[in-house]
């Protein structure tokens, strides 16, 4: 005889967590937890068999199913002390669906059944809770009616409000056991009207009912619908659980809590939880009551007057205690659970991998290890790379009282407190007399980033995650709260004001980068604490991973905060915003307002000895380790202003006229400026450019290698190439120039030629760039905007609608889109290494820092990912855990 | 004995046209001419095999060599009639390189050999003319020097120009013969200082150093870098030809001149040329004398005095039209000869394909086949499709005087005369009034479409050959002049500038949109002729060609031009230009500036009629054929005005207040408007405008099928898509839309809806896309964007130097870049009918009327190309040809 139903309780368990696919997750999840010796509240489950059977065989059921289920429901009863269909100790039970990969919401789920005219009133007496009893009675009634025998679910709303407006009471919980006794009279009157038939009084029938309706459900829109959008095979079929319900509100003997294995807020590891005598589940949630304390150590740490449970019930405390122990031994992660307390007895409802903070997350990870509960590539795999995030920035003092202003994005984590200016200029004048300052612009653009440099935290109305104030403040790791729309600035006043409210310029405000908060006032923050457990863990991080971690970084700031944070090597050095400086942007903008190249020469030979400093101070912090630099990128009208008052003055310090100045920016003007007149657009235009910069770079590499003893490798990238021939003509500029530096200076150094891989065309022709490029670099940010048609600038218009509508899963700005973008990379990564095997691949978009598109580069077989400073840690942690997940699968 | 030389001359030749591996280029065509009776001064061409052998064995020659070449030369001394060293009568030769392939200018040549202090004493006195033959003397010792000897080129110049100085002339043609005879004297003397050894004097010396240097050249650097770049393998070698050279310049009896076997002009089939007597062939070219006519016929058409070949020379004349006959029934093509008379005796010194005019191109080809020298298919084959264009539009009359203002780019061909207006606005006025116009403006938008629509034509001074003026006069067929930097308009004074000339609004200016020239005043045009050659020759190519093509068109006059030229459908109805006739606009803006989708629905309900009536006008017109409409593409800011006076107007007209219109105007602007809120992102977000759209497509076509009893087949096209999620939604909606009207209008059609695929994700993502996509259609303008990272507005400022750097070969939105986003084409030409094998495929960009990218799409294997109505026939033949040369392959 085949076995179609699995029992559970009592300890013991007939499946197990492995029979899943028979069992449906939730049967096999208490399955397991009886089995390893947890209370549970006894039950069994119908395998998915029977709903394949089912299905296959006219919607009937297999021989012998009836017997075992019986069979099975007697062991219940004999379990759990109480009796299907008894009229005075009636047994409850809740019939539900679990199919075996998760499908929420999607199927129906009967509760309370076993509740008829009569087991009511012995469910009032045992509870001593008439009102209770009838409520449940009402609720069940209509759930039933509803899922099992199709009555419309409106038609009882509408007798609820009749019988709310009768009574006189707003409120359901203003309604008395009379009421609720009156109104599932006229419930049964309705479902007998509406079916022609009285609402079954027998349970058995009530469970049958139930049984098909959930096996029914599997072939219901939503969930055909469902599966379909989720790729799972109709021949799964669904399981039945059927299981007695417990209630922890029938008098001073009951109870019901939560608990956690270990505190989730600190990762300490002492038991953790709240509990109410004489309480439904529900209670605890709903703050109606004020919850006691599960440990005496709780109560007074929180500095509560009622009693824990520890001194109540301490039996039942010690079996609770024993519970925890057996679940973190057997799960080995802190455990969430819900309880219950019948008349004595402790039964649990559930356990799962316990919520917790990231601090937390660390602390019970490496407290594991130590307790020999984890090895240490399973700590590894416990962090969320993501979240990583929170412990690297300050954090707001969670204590601290808050006047929150307005909310924005929250475009770069952390937390930040300043006076408020709303011009860069103004950011770094009062920054040079040590005042902390909050730069605020409708949105920010090359020209803003000094101001930014000094300031503690950024915050603009305008642009998204990916704007560039968000993109510019990760990459500093500057605190950014961006698109803050329900602020207006008012420049000529220097005031911002949100509705009533007026912040003039030096007011304080603070920001709060990871929740998008902008706050009234200072609001006291926390440092983040990077040795410890954290050490610990990453050092078991770096053991694992294959992958290197480099950063994107220009300054000699950006390149300390990334060695600190364990970068191995720069991976996007953006020369261009070295060109933003004051005491630069002059000679730049002769560059550019230059009639002919001898007068570009003429400029750019002033910013050579800038540059070369530049990479003097990169070279000399990286002691050695490799550092891409990408040649000027931007469009050249990014370096002259658009305001008449800004250009006079350029005009007055390059010594033109105005008008040349006003052409020169018409000249420059551009519909689409992403897709113009930059990359190595301008190096084939002016090589001149390239020509300095490749000069300033092999100068210094030259000059730190000679100084200190360790030899500098620098790796000269050229972006935004189509083809090879692009490449192949810059590459030129650079041997050219490098012959030269190595001839004059008597050193001869290695150094590398590549490009980004940023357009699709570049990523098609991978092949034959490849027989020029030593290494490519994915420029995800731009090859994501190509291939998606899509500017990063502008998607916010409508990527959040694609996002409310599925059209899109996340930002692809964030998260690589992995079946398109995705492809090129892979295409491109195939095409380059067949051409030249040991060609270096690494990422240096924004993606770089991204878990999900570190573990994509991981499969692609990518030497290195480069991130933002801050980043680097999170990548770090995701490499790890790619090469952990890749070995599994 | 290997044969290593091959002969020509005396109607003979031991090689032919095939042996081209063999002979090389030039000696196979000396060894055609010379076998199909024609006569050529007699050579012989040494093999490529030489050349192979020489490398390989050390810079050696094989045995047999030397006997094999003074044997040859003995031959072409006897049909020549003079002997190689002669002093009386001196056989001279020229010794020239000729490879497999064509390598102009790669390898050396040597002239005039031969010649010594004593046989230049013949040739003077058997020319008569001492002067020539010391000035050929002189010619051939720096010649020689420099290509042989290795002596430098600049010493020549300093001994010809002091010799200058002393005689005291500036020209080299006031030189006398003893001033030349001078000169050859120190040249002699400097060759001998400068190498320790006098000049060769013997001529057997001469010409075997001749032949080494022609073989050393193969391997000088400007030969390895040429073969490497055209990919030509060293393994080729080069084969060397001597041959007599004759003089056209010996007397009397002595004559040169050029000939076309037809009119090059008309394509008539009547012999035309010119010749000089006792003239060299630079004189005919250099117009120092005045060259006569061949023929008596020629001579009266164009009213000359001079006497003509046929009746000065009639023996010889009889002898030339013989030879026509010959090389026209060999070579089946109209034939542009070089011919030389020395003392009575005819030689031919070249034959090739002649150039002609488009017109005399489709004569020639079609009276060919008439005659019977040509298959049809051969015929359909002699047309340049490109050239085409030039058929299809008014031209200048060339006779007709000019006065040429400035030049831009030729944008759109065809010639046209009008007053000048400066905004689109005024030509439509003056239009209504009757006038013709010309539309000037710095650039053109969509606002300007409807002053475009009525111009005769466009004129802009700033915008490349793919700018907004371009393609949209390209596609109504008005001729445009783009990019014409030189003018400055100055909208308020309502002039236009160019240097000191002034054009006022009003003055009359013509345009020559298939040369870039702007001309003051009227200038002529003759209207096109499409019947006759060109009916004839179009109804071949139909025959032939697999591929459909279409036009691109959205109004009833594009619409019915593109049926006059040949369309088989539509391929591209761009719905948007369609909304800004003043009569709608308005609604359309007050669409954008609606607060909510009620307001969105009650503007969009005042469009459908207008719509809908388009439709209706274009169904008519197409009379069943397809019609692929796109939904609304561009983004909503497009149709709102940018200047303060005109947003008070739109205001006004939509009853809002300005500072609404100035919001929505803020907030709708895109840094990258190409990459942004704009195709199906419009109809994900806002569905009801889709939903108008496809209820006026699809009511019209229900329309137009009753009123007509023929078959409407609407295309849905949904733009811009990244995947099939979007594509689905869109189709939804469609669907919702086609079941409603067809319950109420009680008549069911079929129809199509299908994708552009404009996006490298969408050609990535085909394979799913095609399980909703009925059809796809490739949006190249866009595809080209998006993969090359490349904006059409703004590439102008680099293409350019891409294209003389050698970046690019050509403007890749007006030819289609194969490797790249023909790449993405392949991919997902491929993956579509992997999922869907009967999808319909096809091609709306720029490229579906470019040759080359015409031909691209059938070797991919598309259904149909669409283009403009102008190059429809363009695309036809392109089409045919295609087919033609992919049969050959």
């Amino acid at each position: 005889m085949t076995k179609w139903v699995y029992t559970f309780g009592d300890g013991k368990a007939e499946g197990s967590a492995e029979m899943r696919n028979l069992l449906g997750g939730k049967g096999a999840n208490l399955a397991e937890m009886s089995r390893i010796g947890v209370p549970v509240p006894p039950g069994f489950t119908i395998s998915t068999e029977v709903c394949t059977h089912y299905y296959r065989n006219g919607d009937t059921y297999p021989a012998g199913l009836t017997d075992q289920v019986e069979e099975a429901l007697k062991g219940v009863e004999a379990t759990i002390g109480a009796s299907f269909g008894d009229p005075v100790n009636p047994l409850l039970v809740s019939v539900r669906s679990g199919a075996r990969a998760s499908m929420p919401g999607m199927m129906d789920t009967v509760l309370n059944l076993g509740l008829n005219d009569i087991t009511v009133e012995g469910l009032a007496k045992r509870a001593n809770d008439e009102r209770f009893a009838y409520d449940s009675y009402r609720r069940f009634i209509q759930m039933y009616s509803d899922v099992v025998l199709g009555v419309e679910h409106h038609l009882f709303e509408d007798i609820l409000d009749e019988t709310k407006r009768d009574v006189g009471v707003a409120q359901d919980t203003d309604l008395s056991a009379s009421d609720w006794k009156g109104l599932v009279e006229r419930y049964k009157a309705m479902v007998e009207a509406e079916l022609g038939r009285p609402f079954p009084q027998d349970v058995h029938d009530q469970m049958w009912g139930a049984i098909g309706a959930v096996f029914g459900s599997w072939m219901n829109q939503r969930a055909i619908t469902y599966r379909r959008l989720h790729s799972i095979p109709e021949s799964w079929g669904t399981a039945v659980t059927v299981q007695s319900m417990v209630f922890g509100n029938m008098g001073e003997d009951c109870a019901t809590g939560v608990a956690f294995t270990r505190d989730p807020s600190t990762g300490e590891n002492a038991f953790y939880g709240e509990y109410l005598v004489n309480a439904q589940g529900e209670d605890v949630v709903a703050g109606i009551r004020t919850p006691q304390h599960l440990t005496i150590k709780g109560k007074e740490k929180h500095g509560s007057s009622l009693p824990s449970m520890q001194e109540v019930m301490p039996t039942l405390f010690d079996d609770l205690v024993k519970i925890r122990g057996i679940l973190e031994a057997h799960y080995k992660d802190m455990q969430d659970m819900e309880f219950t307390i019948q008349q004595g007895k402790l039964w649990m409802l559930q356990t799962r991998n316990g919520k917790r903070t990231v601090a937390a997350s660390v602390k019970i990870a490496v407290d594991m290890v130590g307790e020999g509960l984890l090895t240490k590539e399973e700590a590894v795999l416990r962090v969320e790379p993501q979240q990583l995030d929170q412990l690297l920035h300050p954090t707001l003092d969670p204590k601290a009282p808050r006047i929150v202003l307005a909310k924005g994005l929250p475009a770069s984590p952390g937390a930040a407190s300043g006076r408020v200016v709303f011009t860069a200029a103004e950011a770094e004048v009062w920054a040079k007399r040590g005042e902390a300052v909050i730069l605020a612009r409708t949105e920010t653009s090359p020209e803003d980033i000094g101001g930014m440099h000094v300031a503690e935290g950024v915050l603009t109305t305008r642009g998204g995650m990916t704007s560039h104030a968000a993109v510019v403040a990760r990459g500093m790791g500057t605190p950014c709260v961006a698109g803050a729309g329900e602020i207006r600035i008012d420049y000529k006043a220097k005031e911002l004001r949100v509705r009533d409210s007026v912040v003039k310029e030096g007011d304080v405000i603070t920001l709060d980068g990871s929740t998008g908060e902008v706050m009234l006032g200072k609001v006291p923050t926390i440092r983040p604490e990077l040795t410890g457990d954290f050490a610990a863990l990453m050092s078991w991080v770096d053991e694992v991973r294959t992958m290197k971690v480099r950063a994107n970084a220009e300054t000699p700031l950006d390149a300390e905060v990334a060695r600190r944070f364990g970068a191995e090597g720069i991976g996007l050095c953006r020369t261009e915003h070295m060109f933003f400086d004051p005491a630069r942007i002059i000679s730049m903008r002769e560059m550019i307002l230059a009639r002919n190249e001898q007068g570009r020469r003429a400029a750019l030979a002033k910013l050579l000895p800038f540059q070369r400093k530049d990479f003097v101070d990169l070279f000399t912090i990286m002691k050695g380790l490799p550092v891409t630099v990408r040649l000027l990128d931007p469009p050249l009208h990014e370096f002259l202003p658009n305001s008449e008052a800004e250009q006079e003055e350029v005009a007055a310090a390059s010594g033109v006229d105005v008008a040349t100045v006003k052409a020169t920016v018409a000249l420059l003007h551009e519909t689409n400026p992403m897709l113009g007149h930059r990359g190595c657009r301008l190096g084939v235009t002016y090589p001149e450019i390239y020509e300095m910069q490749a000069r300033a770079i092999l100068e210094a590499a030259v000059e730190v290698s000679k100084a200190s003893g360790v030899t500098v490798v620098p790796e000269i990238m050229i972006p935004l190439i189509m083809g090879k021939i692009e490449l192949d003509m810059m590459k030129a500029v650079v041997d050219a120039v490098a012959a030269d530096v190595f001839a004059t200076t008597g050193m001869t150094l290695v150094y590398q030629v590549g490009t980004m891989i940023e357009l699709p065309r570049a990523a098609l022709r991978a092949g034959d760039i490849a027989q020029s490029a030593e290494f490519f670099s994915f420029g995800t940010n731009d090859l994501t905007q190509t291939t998606m048609g899509m500017s990063r600038d502008d998607a916010g218009n409508f990527l959040e609608i694609y996002r409310q509508k599925g059209v899109v899963d996340a930002d692809p700005f964030a998260t690589l889109d992995q079946d398109g973008v995705g492809e090129l990379v892979k295409i491109a990564a195939e095409r380059g290494r067949a051409t030249r095997p040991d060609i270096k691949l690494g990422i240096c978009g924004e993606h770089g820092g991204d878990p999900a598109s570190v573990a994509f580069c991981q499969s692609v077989g990518l030497d290195y990912v480069s991130c933002s400073p801050y980043r680097v840690p999170i990548a770090r942690l995701a490499a790890a855990q790619a090469v952990l997940k890749q070995k599994r699968a």
